[in-house]
């Protein structure tokens, strides 16, 4: 095991432990460490709620999730020499969840969460279909995951960090906080929001204090976008044995990280849909000098998939174009023809007798790819799904003697406004 | 070899066939062929422009490349028994270039091109960046292609074809028509157009003629899209032991089929960004009796990707969210964020030598993949694209020592009005 | 398609062709065929015993079969400016069945057969539990098999040429007859024999004739052994996209092909387990000039698999160890180990409802992989043998609820002296 | 984390822990632990020589090592409501070295170790050409292994036991010792010795003593093979996500494991060719009762192999047949026939620059595969080793340009009597 120079006790909360990290962007935010390039190390990571969603049958806690709260991330982690302009090297030779703590009441500690968040409360991919809070617990069995709310489903996890990432300059921050203020703008009252500005309520800075806290908390960045620094990509493929690229805009990278995941579908799709957790990270970094400009990466992450991720043969797909349900047509609208896609996925699935959320839920946390098929053929894109065949217990392909019926007893459990 | 149920000679013009397929789709375009569930035929099938772009090193075929023809396909193929309300079971058993002839002035014949078509002509994912005409030619090696204007790579084919599906009721035709024709009606001068309208001229519609022509030619959708028939959906993997489910919206279902690539990326990028071709496709075909509302698929094909796909152990991956090159935000649009993962993808290998249009051209021939990596993290999508290493013949992975210089000559034809 | 530079004609015997080729190895037989470094070019070639074994439901002809005349090579191809210590590196750019003829009387038509051969007339891997002969008629779909004889089973093949070499040098010849006739000696009477000695009867030496001849077939090496220079090396994985490295022993190399598989299991354990057809070789030649010395390769194919041979994720696989039946126990002996695991999988597969001798065939022509798990762990070698779950329509997994047993008929024809 | 029922403290010998394993095979070695079908635990286990092999730069300790020590096992534990006939199901949750230390004496600390062991203590497969002691230290850097004494390669690890079997009943016992007695008898004075009869000398018999101790001694078998119930198989892909079935001999089934991989390649060459360390396992047991009946498994593991073993996609590899390299020609030998595939590999990659005791050792240890290609062509039986090229961080295959040369310094510490 590397040395862990960002630990967390499982016992305390995430603001009380011998380093704060933080939950909010900004390039003022001090190194809580630094390790040189070449170090391998170990990160302990807090489940990204911080423990507020719990290990029980009941989606209130998902509907009132404190969004105002999260990502809680480890880090800043200063690169000794990196300086902007460079590339961050990161390997990720291990991941996994909270080692040695089976049980517990954080994720990580044997067990994860998945939701649906309901629409008054951040929403989803497909909150106009599924406006309620729903919430799935799953147990892992060493590499495989199961959920006592959905049965018949069980699946190799893509352990993978949803987020990390380099601190922005104070210019990136700029920008960000200027191009979404202008898209909020636009409808600043819309349900689920278009984004999220700066909040200062609940900000957590790392050391920062006094009136330095309150001037970076009134313009540090919310935590959920993916941005140029890397951030919340949920790249479900960032796996054991991944190398990613990061570009470094500020004096030492300041290297942030969390939101692992114990396994996820292209996209999230239930928003909250990776199986949340708690855990480490062994790393190593390295430096490219200079490598943004020789490599012309002038944003957003560049990585190498690791070799370990599950290995399945047989997907059954879904396709979708970009025209709504209600036949409006959409210019080459890839993420409508994503969304169209998912749900035939959910249409076809609940003849078996699942419920469509535990679709929505399978959807999101199984190791199924979601492609862009076709972007060109004007006016509709094509984007298409594919689910493991091999993660049901029974055959879930077309056939002549129709849909085998399973029990899909107890379900999800459902929580409204 | 099975029974060509639809043969073409490769001498002869798409009209002057024993069988006249059609390239808009209609109803009333008779059968010019009946198979029964269970038979197993061979179809041929001609490149999509058939014959008009060359095998030389002129761009000019592409830039006036006649779109008002395309795509010429082979059928309608009807299946006896097939009802509206069933699913039609299509295996693809073999799918090659065409047998026995490896030279002449088809593609299909030995070769194939790809193309990026001028935003005056059709235009592509990236007009704006790429406004011209240029065409690559590649030579078929086996199962691998190469090609004289873009050197040091080569790739295993993931032979498909980019268009198949089942005609349209008169019903689905009218609102095809009426959603596209409302589309087109909020910016009716675009350029390139937003999507295409029926268009008499250059129709070809199988055996009809005189007034059922006239009223067919009228209202007949054009091929470019992909719709709830399956269509032109640029599935790059409905290869070779694919298994797939058409709805049917007509009696006998009416199948059809053409637009073969030897190749293509997740996307098909440059517009005619597959390596386009004429062939043949072995299929077989069966009916799930009321297979649509059993299975719920209301629309859009469902597919089984076969298992003999190009196998690739390592990839780079290049991410893109969505905010324009401007900095504008825009709003979970995946279709921007795949936009940006490709530049940034063209930005890196041009780095190594490559022109932009040569990296381009890669994008949309070679076997990559595309992926809806982040759809919910407001206002971010996230989406990312894996380029196989292995295709190149030099490490393009990032390093400290910086990339390897190639000579790109001769380079892309580019043609210009 | 390539230029064929050795044709072959359905309708004629193989010594009634344009160029005959070869079934026995000498260096004196004449080159029918020039090829040029860098060359492409396509090879027919014909079923191993030129027509003999029918597509019907008797076995006799595999009880009969005509070993003398076997394996009837295309060839030998001489590459222009090959020289001894050369290494001829071959490209199998295609290999399939006989393009555009899906029906006839010679295997590669549509169709192959796999035979266990009787102990008095060849036997095999398991002669002792299977002393009768048996043959299995397989059908192409496309990229698939099947069989009448063998309910519930399909798999993609993994086409391939069981033989390919050069020729070899009148010293290596020898070599070969001094070492394999010491063998034969030891044991002269054995049945089946040891090994195979030359035999002028039936044998055939392309242009070679009078005096000439009658020197060679005295001393011409048969083909059944894989030898120094590849041969009948019947590795499966030598499909297509790969890539050989052949040792060069006489000037222009002499390359000669035969013997296609539409597929086989590691082992080939029938002895004709492998799907047996006529077919084409596309393949592409150069030379490493000195090769051998430079690289070390004094003996013996160096290869590279291709990239598309089916996938298959799930394997139910059998151990076995070097102890016979009636537990003698052999040093490290890998072949009997491998006897021992495949015995195992015929056994548990029989608790289905296959006859053995169905089972026996399943392993010799599928996908299956054989490993040399152990080979240090004295005295007990530990093979292993690895069947894809996959190709069964039913679940053949160990469960609690025990086998599910299906219908074998019609089962396999067999055929008893 | 689930429960650790077998714990293992790194500070203390394997006899003075809690539990006290064996490391010899006999029925009436008390379990040490009850656990129930279903349940879930945690193993620890030892590395096969109880820490006398060192972290350090001399092979003294090969040559030296303590083979009567050998293996020390944890276990057994009984399955309660086991008896013979049944299967016992168990899965491999996880696998991995010592948690949460990555620094010590013991392999399994962060390293693990390779030997070649001479052919006066023990010897290996190669041991006529290797009869010296070898060693290289591996150490782990998450999923990957390097070692300072073979440059220019790592490797994803093939994590697994080497050795788990149940206990065999008196009966079965007696055959084996009957067996083996037989073959020691045929040369008895053999170095290395076919194989290894019982050793009451460093017999550790869990917690028997006495006269139970000495008679049980006497009599039990040396750990060192496998055999009918599973035992030291060297599979190296029951790696996590792996199922096996185990026959049950005696009532509780007394199931035992150790000797833990963090890799090796296919055949184990080098005797000690894995990459030895403890460590942990995670496993999930569960009965088929009656079901070696059921399924025809009388003997030997069977089993599924997990998903997420490395992927590699370009393989190098070399071919053997069943001839001594003084030609002399053995009847279908697969043994020979894959020693001089590795001869052949070792040959080849000691042109770059490798001593021949590098390659021996990569062979040993990498994610190579050893197929059984054919076993049918008499004479000549035909092995192929496949190595993946992406475990060189330069290229190996052949071109007309020959191979790099890379600096093998320090190269590999040896010992010798």
């Amino acid at each position: 095991m590397p040395e862990v120079v960002f630990p967390l006790d499982s016992t305390k909360k995430f603001t009380d432990q011998r380093y704060v990290g933080h939950n909010r962007w900004h390039p003022d935010i001090p190194a809580n460490v630094t390790v040189r390039p070449g170090d391998v190390f170990r990160v302990h990571c807090r489940e990204w709620f911080d423990g507020a969603i719990h290990n029980d049958d009941s989606a209130d806690d998902v509907r009132d999730a404190p969004l105002s709260r999260v990502h809680v991330l480890s880090g800043p982690i200063a690169v000794e020499g990196a300086e902007p302009g460079d590339l961050l090297l990161v390997d990720i030779l291990d991941v996994g969840p909270i080692p040695q703590e089976d049980s517990g009441p954080l994720a990580g500690q044997g067990w994860g969460y998945t939701g649906i968040f309901p629409k008054q409360n951040g929403g989803g991919f497909l909150t106009d279909e599924f406006p309620d809070a729903y919430k799935v617990i799953w147990d892992f069995l060493g590499i495989k995951a199961t959920s006592r709310h959905i049965p018949r489903v069980s699946f190799t996890g893509i352990v993978h960090p949803g987020l990390m990432g380099t601190a922005p300059s104070a210019d990136l921050l700029a920008r960000w906080n200027e191009r979404e203020g202008e898209l909020i703008a636009t409808d600043p009252d819309r349900v689920p929001p278009l984004a999220l500005p700066p909040l200062p309520q609940d900000a957590i800075l790392g050391t920062l204090s006094g009136e330095e806290f309150d001037r970076a908390a009134a313009e540090a960045a919310r935590t959920a976008p993916p941005r140029e620094n890397g951030g919340n990509q949920d790249i479900k493929n960032l796996t054991k044995g991944s190398r990613i690229f990061y570009p470094v805009f500020v004096p030492g990278a300041k290297l942030s990280m969390g939101d692992l995941h114990f396994s996820q579908g292209d996209g999230e799709i239930t928003f909250c849909g990776a199986i949340e957790m708690g855990g480490f990270l062994d790393l190593h970094v390295d430096l490219i000098k200079g490598g943004m400009e020789t490599y012309g990466v002038g944003e957003n992450a560049v990585f190498m998939p690791g070799n370990v991720d599950p290995r399945y043969d047989q997907w059954l797909a879904f396709s979708g174009v970009s025209v709504t349900r209600d036949n409006e047509q959409r210019y080459l609208d890839s993420t409508l023809a994503y969304k169209r896609a998912c749900l035939h996925a959910i249409d076809y699935l609940s003849k078996f007798g699942y419920t469509p959320e535990q679709v929505y839920m399978i959807l999101g946390a199984a190791p199924i790819e979601g492609r862009h098929s076709g972007v060109v053929d004007i006016p509709n894109a094509c984007s298409t799904v594919y689910i493991p065949t091999g993660i049901f217990d029974f055959d879930v392909r077309p056939s002549a003697s129709g849909p085998t019926r399973i029990d899909p007893a107890p379900g999800v459990p459902k929580s409204s406004f």
